[in-house]
C-alpha cells in the first residue's frame, strides 16, 4: 500500500474516487456515481440526526464510497491517505476553504490545502484542495485539473505565449496561463443557459432534442449556423432567431435544437477572437467535445488549438491532486 | 354612435378594449384585463365543446368584454366596428394572418389587415391586423402603436436621421425608421431572461427582490453597476458576477437583483452605442421605465433619447388601430 493514495474529484453533482499508484501515476481501480456535493448536502441538511456536523455527515459518505471500493477489490484500504478537490471545499462541502488567488502557480506551491488527521471513524490522513478566485470570478476543481494537465502534456512555452485552457461545461471556463501560472480566468454559464432555455423559456416550443447516438449531416448544418449567427449581436437578441427558424421553417426542431447549442457554444468561444488569439487548449472528456471542436473549427481557430487527448483528461485531476499532495510532504 | 370604433390591444398576456371617439382620438371608457391570447387559446383548447372553432371562440370571448364595457355605460355597443392588433392576427389568436413586410410605412397603408362581416353571433364589422416580419425577426402589435407613436409626437424629421424606438418589455423591440417607415427591428429577450435567471438558474440564490414600493439609493447603485458591467462581456461571462458579488459580499441580495436587471437592460442598450448613434426614443409605459431611463443614462445616451409622455404611451395603440382602420375606408 505504500506510494498509493486514494483520489477523490468530488463535484458538484459526481463522486469519482480512484485508488492511484502515485510513482506510476496510474489509476488502479475507481468508483464513480451521482452523490455529489449538492445531494450530499440535501441529505445532511435533511438527515434526522441533529448530532451529526456537516463535516463529519461528509465523511461518512465518504467512507461509504471507500468501503465500496475496498469490497471490490478486496482489499484493505484504511490508512491510505486521502486527497480531495472540486466542491469539497466550498461552503455546501466537507469544509469551507478560503480560494488561492492568481496569479496560482501550475506545480501546485501556491494551492490552498487544509490536511486533516486521520480519526477513530475516519482512518485516512486528509487533504482537501480548495479553489481559486480572481477579483470576480471562482473555481474549484479545475485548477486541480489543470496542474495535471501541464504536468502529462507536452505544451507550447507559456512565456513565449499566453495559452487559454478551455474547460467546457455547466460553467464553462477559460483559464489564461502565463509563466507556467494561472494569471486569469471566467466563467461562462453556456451549459446552464442551454438547459434553462431549453426546459423553460418560449423557445422550447421551437426546439426538439432528437435523442438519436449520432448528430445527422442536417443536425450539424443547424449548428453551424448557431455558431456563424453568434457573431451578429449579442445572445439577448440572436436568441430569438430561434423562434423565428421555426415560424419561418428556416430549420426542424431537430436542427434548431443544435442551431442553440452553435448560438450559445459560439458566443463563447468568440471571445477567444482576440486581436492576437491566444494558444488553446480544448479540454473536455464530455459529450460537448465534438460540438466545441466544431465550433472552433466554424471560427477558423483550428490552427491554435491543440486538444487534449481522452487519456489525458481522465488523469488529469488525479495527478493534480497527487502533484497537490506531494507538495504537503516537501519540507521548505 | 358616429364616428366610434371599438380598440382592442390583444397581447399574449393582457387584454385592453376602448371605446374610442375617432375624430378627437379620444377614448370614452375602456376595460382592460389579464385575458390574453396565450390563456384564451388553452381554455379554447381545454374547451369540452368541440363544435366550436377557435375563431368563434375568440369571438365569443371578445363580446363578452364588450358586453362587460357596454353594461358599464349602460350604452349599446352593437354594430360599432372593431378593430384588433397584437397577438390576435397570431397562430394562437383569432385568425392567423401573414406578416406585412419591412419596409413598413407608418401612416398605415402597407398594413395587412382583413376584415370580417357582421355576424349573427358577432354584430360588429371587424378588422384585424397583422405583425410585421424582416428576414430574421417578427413583431405584432407594437408597429400600430409606432403609427399611433408617429401621428402623436412631434418627431424630428427620420429623412435626416434614423430613429430608434426602443419598446422595452417581456420582448423588448427595437425598431429602426427612417423616411416615416420601418426598415428593420430586433426582439430582445430581456424581460424574459430577466424572470427565467430569477426563477430557475444557480443565480436565483443570489438575488432576492425586495419588493418595497421605491428603490433605494443603494439598489440604483447595484443596477447602475450591473449597467456598467455588462459592457465586458458576453452576457454569458457578465452574469456570473451575480454570484460572485454575493459569494464576495460586493452586493446586498437585494442589490444584486437590481443589479441582475442593470446588466441585461445595459447588454440590450449597448447596442445603441453605435459609431453614429441614432435618434433614440424610449417608449414605455410600463414600470420598467425608470430602469431603461437610468441605463440610457449611464450610457450616456441621454442627450440622443426623446422620451414619449405617459399620455402618449396610452393613447399610442388605439390611435395606431384608428390610422389604419381609416386607410381601410380610403378609396384607393
Amino acid at each position: 500500500m505504500r506510494n498509493t493514495l486514494l483520489c477523490c474529484d468530488w463535484g458538484t453533482s459526481s463522486l469519482r474516487l480512484s485508488w492511484v499508484n502515485t510513482q506510476e501515476l496510474q489509476i488502479i481501480d475507481e468508483v464513480s456515481g451521482q452523490e455529489g456535493i449538492a445531494s450530499t448536502y440535501n441529505a445532511w441538511k435533511e438527515s434526522t440526526d441533529k448530532n451529526i456536523s456537516q463535516k463529519e455527515f461528509f465523511l461518512q459518505k465518504l467512507q461509504q464510497q471507500i468501503n465500496v471500493l475496498a469490497t471490490k477489490l478486496g482489499v484493505d484500504l484504511n490508512n491510505i491517505p486521502v486527497v480531495l478537490s472540486g466542491m469539497a471545499s466550498s461552503s455546501i462541502g466537507l469544509e469551507e476553504l478560503a480560494y488561492a488567488e492568481v496569479p496560482f502557480a501550475l506545480d501546485g506551491s501556491k494551492a490552498t490545502v487544509r490536511s486533516f488527521e486521520k480519526q477513530p471513524e475516519f482512518s485516512h490522513e486528509t487533504v482537501l484542495i480548495s479553489g481559486v478566485r480572481n477579483q470576480r470570478d471562482v473555481m474549484r476543481g479545475e485548477e486541480t485539473q489543470l496542474i495535471g494537465l501541464v504536468h502529462l502534456m507536452n505544451l507550447p512555452d507559456s512565456k513565449q505565449k499566453e495559452i487559454v485552457f478551455v474547460f467546457p461545461g455547466t460553467h464553462s471556463k477559460h483559464i489564461q496561463v502565463q509563466n507556467n501560472a494561472i494569471i486569469n480566468f471566467q466563467t461562462y454559464m453556456t451549459g446552464e443557459f442551454f438547459n434553462l432555455i431549453a426546459q423553460h423559456s418560449i423557445l422550447k416550443n421551437s426546439i426538439k432534442n432528437p435523442k438519436q447516438e449520432k448528430l445527422t449531416e442536417a443536425d450539424w448544418e443547424g449548428f453551424s449556423r448557431g455558431v456563424q449567427e453568434s457573431a451578429k449581436a449579442t445572445i439577448l437578441h440572436t436568441l430569438f432567431s430561434v423562434r423565428t427558424n421555426q415560424l419561418f421553417n428556416h430549420l426542424t426542431k431537430a436542427q434548431n435544437f443544435f442551431y442553440l447549442s452553435g448560438l450559445l457554444i459560439g458566443t463563447e468561444l468568440r471571445s477567444l477572437q482576440q486581436k492576437t488569439v491566444p494558444q488553446i487548449v480544448l479540454s473536455s472528456g464530455s459529450n460537448l467535445y465534438p460540438f466545441y471542436q466544431r465550433a472552433i473549427e466554424e471560427l477558423q481557430l483550428t490552427d491554435q488549438t491543440l486538444v487534449v487527448s481522452p487519456e489525458i483528461i481522465d488523469k488529469a485531476a488525479m495527478v493534480g491532486q497527487v502533484r497537490i499532495f506531494e507538495q504537503q510532504l516537501t519540507p521548505i
